[in-house]
C-alpha cells in the first residue's frame, strides 16, 4: 500500500482523491492547501491527515506526491518532492514558462526521480484504442491525424492571463495527444486562429476558435481542430488516417437512447466536460502511477513530454502571430 | 422494345408510368382508366394512346399488361391478359377473396402466361442485400426474423372495409417478405392486435397495431411488428439473427446529415412514405419483369406468392380472433 | 453505515461484494458460503468476518443481508431474514417454484420486512432512460414494446434443469423488463419456441430461440426476442414504439472506435455479457438498497413483482405448449 | 424542350448524357468527339447526330452546349459558344492557366452569354442541406468548416502533369466548396502536404497527402485534408461548426445493412467514386442549367466561381512552396 500526499483540494484535487482511495494499492494519507477548509473536507471524507507542504515532503511515510495545486505552485513542488525521493505525479502543465520546466526537470533528472506528467487524454479508452489499433497495424502506416477539441462553453475573459492562453492551457492537450498517436515529435508548426465566441477573450489578447497543423518526419500531418465553445457539449474526438484505412474515436454521449420523432432521431449530447468524460481516464491514469511506484513500468508520459507540450505550444503561438510556419 | 398497357392511371399507375417510360427496353403504349381525365393525362405526358380494356387486350402491339386499378378488377384484368397471350405484371392482391384468387390463377396456369405480383419490397436494395448475405453464409442458418413495419399515419376508418382490413392490406407485404427472406412457407402463424392508434377503425372492425409470429419448418421464426402510424414516418426495417450473427437492414432517411446542438444530435427521419422509400424498388422490380418479358428469367414473384401471401393474411386473422396458433 | 452479511460467494457475490465495500454507507461484514475457501478469499479480500447462515441471521449488528447464493437457498435465507428484522436484497429468482414463493412471501409480509428482488436491468442505465423519457410523456401513450435478450453463448445442456429452462431462467428478466416499462401487468401471454442452437437443450426439454407476445390492458403489445447465442456477445436492447414516436436503447459496445477498410466500417461488438454490460445497473441497484435501508424510499422491485415475473414464465410455457394465448 | 450539343464522348460525357437524355425539357441533339467510336455510340444510344465543332456552333437548333471535353479545349470551346449565343454548361477547370481563363471569361461577358461551371458537389443533397442548415440559422454564424475529401486509390503518376497536380485537379473541388459553404471569399490561405502513397507522384513534382487552411473575412476558418487514397472508397463529408452547433454531412453508403459477428458490427464501405457518390448531385446540376436555359434563374455556379477556386489552388501551391500563409 502506497501513502500518497495530495496538494490541492480543489476540483481536479477531488478527482484524484476518489481514484487514489478507491485504488487497493494506494491510501490517500495527506491533503495539503492553503485553502484549509477545502483541504478539511477531503480529509474527512478519506480518513486522511492535513498537513503542511514541509511536513509532507519531510514525511518518511508519503511514498508518492500528487500535484493538483494551482498551476504556479508546480514546479517547486516537484523539485521538493524529487530532492525527498517521493514518486511524482503532476497535473499538467509543469509550468507555465518553458526555462522553468527546463530547470525543474534538471532537478528531477538529478535525483533520479520517477514522474508522471497529467495528460490524462492518453489513458482515455477511445484514443489510447486507436493508438493500439494503429501499433497493431490495423491501418499501416499513420499519414493524417484529425483532432477535435471543443469545450462546451468558454472560460471567463480574465482567465486568458492566469492560463497562458488558449494555446498553452486548452490546445496543449491537443498537442501532446499529436504526439502520443504518431509517435514522433513534429518537425515544424503552423496556426490559424480567430475570436469568434467572446470579443473579451479577443481584447485579452487571446483567441477562441483554431487550427494547427503539425508535419512530421515520416511525412504524417496532424490537423487540431479547437474552439472554447461548442453549443452541445465536450466535443472530443480523433481521426486517423493510414495507408489502410481510417480509424474514428467519437465522442462518448450521456446516454445510448434514440428518439425518434416528428423532429427526426435525436440522440443524447456528448458528455458535458472533461469530469465526466476523462472519468476512466483519470482512474487508468492513476492505474498507470501506481504501476510505476510499485516498479512495474517507466511514467509513460514523463516531463520530457510535459515539456515537448510546452514547446509545441509556444511555437503555435509564435506561427499564429507571424503567418509562417515554424521549424522545431 | 416491348408495348406496355398500363390499366390504372392512379397514384400506383404513375409510378410504373415513369418507370415504364424511362427503360430503355419498354415503351408506354397505352393507358386504361375508367376516369378519363387521368388516363389522358398520363398519356400525353408520355406520348401513349388511350384504349379501352377490350382494345387493350385484343391489341396484337400489346406485349405486357401493368396492373394498377382498383384492386377488385384485377382478377378479371389478369384473366383476359392471360387469355390473350400477354405477359402479366399486377400490383398485389391478386384478389381479396381467396376463391376467387385460385380461380384466376388456375386461368393463368391453364394460358401458362408469365405473371408477376408486385411485392415490390422483394425489390428493395437494402432488404435484398440481407436475403444476399443469408444466401452467401455470411450469418449462417437463419433462426429469427423481425420485421417492423410502420405507416406515417393511418389510413380514413373506411378504408379499414374496401382494403380488407390490416392484414390483407398492410400485413400482406410483410408477410409475403418474410417468405422471402426464409425461403419457406410457415407450418404455423399467431397474432396479437390492437386498436390504439384510431377508434373508429376499431369500430370499423380493424385493427391498428398488431404482431404476427410465424414458426418455419427449419425452427426459424419470424415476427412481424405492424401500427398504422409510427409518428417519424416509414418504418421499415429487418433484423435476421442466424448462426452466426445478425444482418440489420435500417431506415432510408430522408439526407444523412446530423445537427449537434443544445437538444442532443438530430438527423432526419425515415423518408416519408413508400413512394420515396421504394423508388429505387420500383425500378429494379420493374427491370424483373423486363427480364421476364424477355425470356432472360422466371418470375421471382409469382402467382403462388400472391396466394400464399393472402392464405397467411386469412391465417392470421383467424389466429387473432381464436387466440390460437393456426397451423398450416 | 450499515453492515451487510453476504450469502454466497460465487460469481454474483463477488459483483456484490465490491459494491457493498465501495458504497460509503454500507460495509461488508460478513461473507456466508458452504464452499469455504471462496469465503475465505471473499473475506480477505474485503476484511470480512466468515459466519454461518445461523450465526450472520443472529448477529445484531448485521443491518442487511445479500442473498446471492444457489437458487434453492433463497426462499429459506428470505424467510430466516424476515424473521431476524434483516432488510433483504435476493438475487432473482425468489424460488422456482411458485407456490414456495408464496409461502415465502407471506413471512416477509407477516415481519413487514423491507424486501428488495435483484431484477438488475431495471437499474441500467440506458433502460431507465427510456422509462423516464416515456413518464415525461416523449412519445405519449406505449403502444408496443419489442424486447431483444440474447446471450452471447448458450449454457451446457444439463444446466436446463437446475435452471428451470430458459422462461424461468432467462426470459424471467424481459418478463419483468416488459412489466417494467409498460408499467402494467399483462392480461394475456403466448409464446413460440424452438431449438436451434443446440440439439442437446431440445433433448433436456427445453428450448434456445424463442419469441413471446404479451396484452397489456391498456391495449399495449410487448414482444421479446431471446436467444442462447448470438454470436456477437450480448445483445440487449429495447424498443419503444407509441403515439409519438419511439424510443431505442441499443446495445452497449466495448469501444467506440470505428475501422474504416477493405471490408467497410467496422466498430465494436456488444460488451461481452451481464457483468460488463450491467456493471453501472448493479452499482445503481445497490444504491437503491441502501436508500431502502436508510428508509428512504420503498423497494422498488420487490416481493411482488418477483412473483409475477415467474407467474408469467410459467404461463409462458403453458402457452408454448398449448399453442394457445394463456388469458392472465 | 431544349436542344444540347453534348462536346466529349468520354466518363463525364457519357455521365451528362444520359442526364441530358431523361430530362423532360432537354434533348441529346448532337455528340462531338475527335475520337468517332465513341462519338457514335453515345449518338445511337440516345438517338443523336455526330458534328464537327464548327457544325455544332453554327447550328441554330443547338440551344446549349455541354462541354465534358479534354480540359485543354474548354477554353476554346466556351468562347466559340458564346460567341454562337450559345448558352453553356463547361465541367471544371475552364483552364489550367489562369490568365487564359480570364481571357476566356472576358469573351463571355463581352456575349453576356449564360455559363455555369461543373462543380457538381454543390448539388450534392448532403452538401447542399448543410448550406441550407445553416442560411436558415440553425447553427448561428459559421465557425471552423472541416472539409475531408479522399479518393479511393490514386491516379498514375504521370497524371500529376496533365492534370496540374493535385491543388488544380482535386483540392480546387474542396476550395470551391469552402466558398460555397462559407458565402465569402476567403483573406488568406495557407498549405502543407506530403508524398505519402506512392513515391511516383513526388518524383512527379506532387504531392499525395494535403491540408489546406483558410481564414476568412467574417474569421470563420476552414480546413480542408486531402488524400489520394483512402483505402475504402471514396471519402467525401463536411462538418461546419458554428454558433449554436455543429452540422455533419457523412459518407453515403453502398447500402444500410449492418452485419453483427464476430469481427464486430460492419456496415458497408462510402459509395465507391464520383459518379456513384455524385449521381444525384449531376441530375440536379443539369436540373439547374436547364432552369438557366429557361431564364428561371441566374447561373449558381458561374465563370467567376471557376476562376476564384483557381486563384485558391494557385495560392495554396505558392504557400505550399513559401511555408508562409498567403494573403489574397
Amino acid at each position: 500500500m502506497f501513502n500518497i500526499a495530495l496538494f490541492g483540494a480543489g476540483r481536479i484535487g477531488q478527482v484524484h482523491a476518489v481514484n487514489i482511495a478507491n485504488h487497493p494499492e494506494t491510501n490517500l494519507y495527506s491533503v495539503i492547501d492553503p485553502y484549509l477548509e477545502g483541504a478539511q473536507k477531503l480529509a474527512i471524507q478519506y480518513d486522511a491527515v492535513i498537513q503542511s507542504v514541509e511536513e509532507a515532503m519531510a514525511d518518511p511515510a508519503v511514498h508518492g506526491v500528487c500535484i493538483g495545486s494551482a498551476t504556479d505552485t508546480h514546479a517547486n513542488l516537484i523539485e521538493l518532492a524529487a530532492q525527498n525521493g517521493k514518486a511524482i505525479f503532476c497535473e499538467k502543465p509543469i509550468d507555465l514558462d518553458l526555462s522553468r520546466v527546463r530547470d525543474c526537470l534538471a532537478v528531477v533528472k538529478q535525483h533520479n526521480a520517477p514522474m508522471m506528467v497529467g495528460f490524462n487524454r492518453r489513458y482515455d479508452p477511445q484514443f489510447r484504442q486507436v493508438r493500439e489499433q494503429l501499433s497493431a497495424g490495423v491501418i499501416g502506416k499513420a499519414e493524417s491525424l484529425l483532432i477535435t477539441s471543443r469545450d462546451p462553453s468558454p472560460p471567463p475573459a480574465e482567465y486568458s492571463k492566469v492560463s497562458g492562453g488558449m494555446f498553452r492551457d486548452m490546445t496543449i492537450h491537443d498537442l501532446d495527444m499529436a504526439r502520443f498517436i504518431i509517435g514522433e515529435d513534429p518537425v515544424s508548426i503552423s496556426a490559424h486562429g480567430s475570436c469568434m465566441v467572446d470579443p473579451a477573450i479577443g481584447e485579452a489578447g487571446d483567441i477562441d476558435t483554431a487550427v494547427i497543423v503539425m508535419n512530421f518526419p515520416s511525412g504524417a500531418i496532424a490537423t487540431i481542430t479547437n474552439s472554447r465553445r461548442s453549443g452541445y457539449g465536450y466535443d472530443q474526438r480523433i481521426e486517423l488516417h493510414g495507408e489502410k484505412g481510417l480509424l474514428q474515436a467519437g465522442n462518448v454521449k450521456e446516454n445510448l437512447v434514440q428518439h425518434w420523432g416528428e423532429q427526426g432521431c435525436i440522440s443524447a449530447k456528448p458528455q458535458h466536460f472533461f469530469l465526466e468524460r476523462y472519468q476512466a481516464a483519470y482512474i487508468a491514469e492513476w492505474q498507470r502511477f501506481v504501476d510505476v511506484l510499485a516498479g512495474k513500468c517507466e511514467p509513460e508520459c514523463n516531463g520530457y513530454d510535459g515539456e515537448q507540450a510546452l514547446v509545441l505550444a509556444e511555437a503555435a503561438l509564435e506561427a499564429l502571430h507571424s503567418g509562417k510556419t515554424v521549424s522545431l
